[in-house]
């Protein structure tokens, strides 16, 4: 009775997310663009009503009442994430959410203004004051879900993960990479030696990229039925399982990006078409966690789309969808060549499969430093810059645009997110291992555009497991073992190695 | 205070409005097509929400309290339609929706079988069961609103429309269109023995149909920055007046249906995108009505783009937009041929200016009847056909699906809708002869394609007048008289009079 109260409450509170994500979606790609105020209004109404009915007084009763009666495995699995949403919805005070949302939202309205003239010492004092509010929240969270205060607020994002775990991992990667990054570069200019990088044959038309696009998307078993691809600024995988929305940008100089972008947003769109449908309006019948996510979005288009086999398949589609002249002279080494290049660089966003892990880590060590104090805001732009000396080689002292000013996460009083990138790459590449014991015909099944094997093995280990299990044990019931980093970086040494 | 109340209401009210406008329009035009079954539950449950917060007790005392309050005299007008929103929501049971949801759904669900089949008699217990429920419904809303039961189902549609004053209006224009009908196809004959038409030189792509929709649309006003054109199976205006979503199809052996198409609901999008916007989370700042929307859409289509004026404007766009050969030794006369051509037919929705009314008339004599009790289902067929041979001269005994079974409205329990489709025929020609006297250059304005002076004409009498008067009040401040035939006769006399 108590369990069947918490099923209604589910759908009601799906069709407001549902209405969410397709206003979202809609005001990306298809909104007219003085419809933004009433929009915004829209929707932070609904976020509002969302709000209210998720954290109901009565639903902590619910929960009480339910945990007393007999539930099936999978009932009491439901029930625990219902637990967990109601519990993470409501450990912060009405007011303290109402003084930390306006303090981020002047934070990145000011970042956006601040970060654009490079004038860190203007925009200090609101992040001092977002790191003031964060310390707060990660207190108020690490009480209610009796965790550490960083523990808290990265379980927000992917359940179950640990410094205690993750860090390990992190160290390893670390410090493999700054062995590993200067061989990588020597291995390319003697790679680039041999075979100069191709020019492209350009301009290519927006309509030839959309249709390569979605052929790619198509053969790699995007579901046309309960999903679309439209463009928009910024891309991103939206909408609702049963209407997926990816979108992409087009640029006429060369069509790679574009094409790897849609691959990249048709791994997530592919998980959340791949969710168990029976549980779409409970918390079980979600994604599990930003880095799982991540993970199937890395593995289409990482350990997918940058191999030689997904090339070998690849050439012919893009022959007969952009013309044969569109790769003039190019073999699959030179696309090779272009979609796995390496290179220093200050911006997380721009960076390459190498290099990437190094920016997170950073900010992993930094913001933990930053939530428990042990780091102050002031001190950053130097705290920043010894790590980005010593693990990229760059300074960024004098340039806080491309330092400590980068990403909107910091602004936006998001911290606890940054792992989930690079466990989202540790995680794709178990997997693929997992999927190469288990399937060891998959690298011919890709020559051959057969995507069907190497798409049941991710459905029925990550796909339909929905949340049924915290983050880590996700990965150990996926791959026969805990997250560590060997996977990765055997891949990372076979990919860009000597 | 209690005002206080209300207005916040409106917000939330219109917030869930605004997720049900584009959630609708968004379903028409890019949802996935898996995508459905959970778009149709997240509606019906935001409309659940949206119900449930319109019809709270405790608005009924806010609304007692308001009306004790001084208030200015849009104030009062405001609070007189909120009253009205709370009286027209409130006035049927809970229980008693259920029923007729239920039934209406069957019933819509089992005439789209049943039409296509031609199946008279399977379909009229369903029909019957509407009917009954449809009479109770009007006593409901009778006793809530002190109306007579059909006046208080036309009142849902355009408040203050009574049949003591339709009747009559409608009585005249039966009267002079069974006499003018022959006369005006004679006059046509002869038209076109001495001008046949002209052939289309198709076929069009839809991508130049698109950019000569897009201009048309510019032309006459459509603001893009609030708006946008897309396509879907039925051509609608939707979305909110910060978005107006309008659509149209195509066909690529002519251009002019889905032009005027576009227009048409060019015109319905004007109103909206006109309304007064610091209203827009009031019910008084919404449009007044259906018949008043309809003479917006037709003042454009049937007032404005089917005059010679206008395509001596036109004929330049099309040229530029389709090309020179797409109307190949066309003259502006072969255009007004096409567009002003009458016929005699079954289905109201295919009719002409001349004709549709009479079909609208038939309904609304006939709905009087069903809902009145003069008239029960089983004699429907043979009371329709006795009408339409009468005006039409046309029998449809033996096609009940051109017939009682051809619409949509009384399946779906739509009774009181007929008559604002030709209302809004009459107010368009009443109020384009109001435009004339108060714009007298306005003939001139149109071929030079300056369309400002007609439409700050109609901004400042009908859009920014919102809901603050009922329908017949709107027509008489905008007009200077009371709402009657002389005008549209008039305007059919001379555009298709002998």
């Amino acid at each position: 009775m108590s369990f069947q109260k918490l099923d209604e409450l589910g759908h009601k509170l799906e069709s407001l997310e549902h209405a969410l994500s397709i206003l979202g979606a809609d005001e990306a790609t298809h909104m007219a663009s003085g419809g933004g105020e009433k929009r915004a209004e829209a929707m932070s109404n609904l976020a509002g009503m969302y709000h209210e009915q998720a954290t109901a007084p009565e639903i902590a009763d619910w929960i009480a009442d339910a945990e007393k009666a007999e539930l099936t495995e999978d009932g009491a699995r439901a029930l625990r994430e219902f637990k967990r949403s109601y519990t993470n919805a409501t450990c912060l005070p009405t007011e303290f959410v109402r003084r930390r949302t306006q303090a981020t939202m002047l934070s990145e309205q000011l970042w956006r203004d601040l970060r654009a003239k490079n004038d860190w010492q203007g925009f200090r004092p609101a992040l001092e004051g977002v790191v003031k509010l964060v310390r707060e929240e990660a207190q108020l969270r690490a009480d209610a879900l009796k965790l550490a205060p960083y523990d808290a607020l990265m379980d927000q994002y992917d359940p179950g993960n640990r410094v205690a775990n993750v860090a390990p991992v992190f160290e390893r990667l670390k410090t493999f990479l700054k062995g590993f990054l200067p061989e990588a570069l020597a291995a390319q200019n003697r790679r680039l030696t041999e075979r100069p990088l191709k020019p492209f044959a350009g301009p290519y038309t927006v309509e030839k990229q959309r249709d390569l696009g979605l052929a790619a998307m198509a053969a790699v078993g995007f579901d046309f039925d309960h999903g679309s691809l439209s463009v928009s600024h910024h891309p991103f995988c939206g909408g609702v399982p049963s209407d997926v929305r990816i979108t992409t940008r087009y640029r006429t100089d060369e069509f790679l990006s574009s094409l790897m972008g849609v691959l990249h947003e048709t791994g997530h769109a592919l998980y959340e078409q791949g969710l168990p449908p029976e549980w779409a309006h409970w918390p079980l019948g979600k994604a599990r966690g930003m880095g799982v996510h991540e993970s199937q979005s890395l593995f289409v288009e990482m350990q997918l789309a940058h191999t030689r086999e997904f090339w070998e398949f690849a050439m012919p589609l893009v022959h007969q969808h952009m013309g044969h002249d569109a790769m003039r002279g190019w073999e699959v080494d030179d696309v090779l060549n272009r979609v796995n290049h390496v290179e220093r660089g200050y911006i997380r966003v721009d960076a390459d499969e190498v290099t990437y892990p190094l920016h997170v880590i950073l900010r992993f060590e930094l913001e933990q430093d930053l939530v428990n104090g042990k780091l102050e805001v002031a001190d950053l732009p130097e705290a920043w810059d010894a790590k980005m000396s010593e693990y990229l080689g760059l300074s960024t002292l004098d340039n806080p645009k491309d330092g400590p000013m980068q990403d909107v996460h910091w602004p936006g009083g998001a911290f606890g997110y940054f792992p989930s990138y690079t466990l989202g790459a540790l995680m794709a590449a178990q997997q693929w291992a997992a999927l190469e014991k288990a399937v060891p015909t998959v690298r011919d099944d890709i020559r051959q555009g057969n995507f069907a094997p190497l798409n049941d093995w991710r459905r029925e280990n990550i796909w339909l497991q929905g949340s049924r299990w915290s983050t880590p044990e996700l990965m150990e019931r996926a791959t026969g073992e805990a997250l560590n980093a060997d996977y990765f970086i055997a891949h990372l040494k076979k990919r860009y190695g000597a």
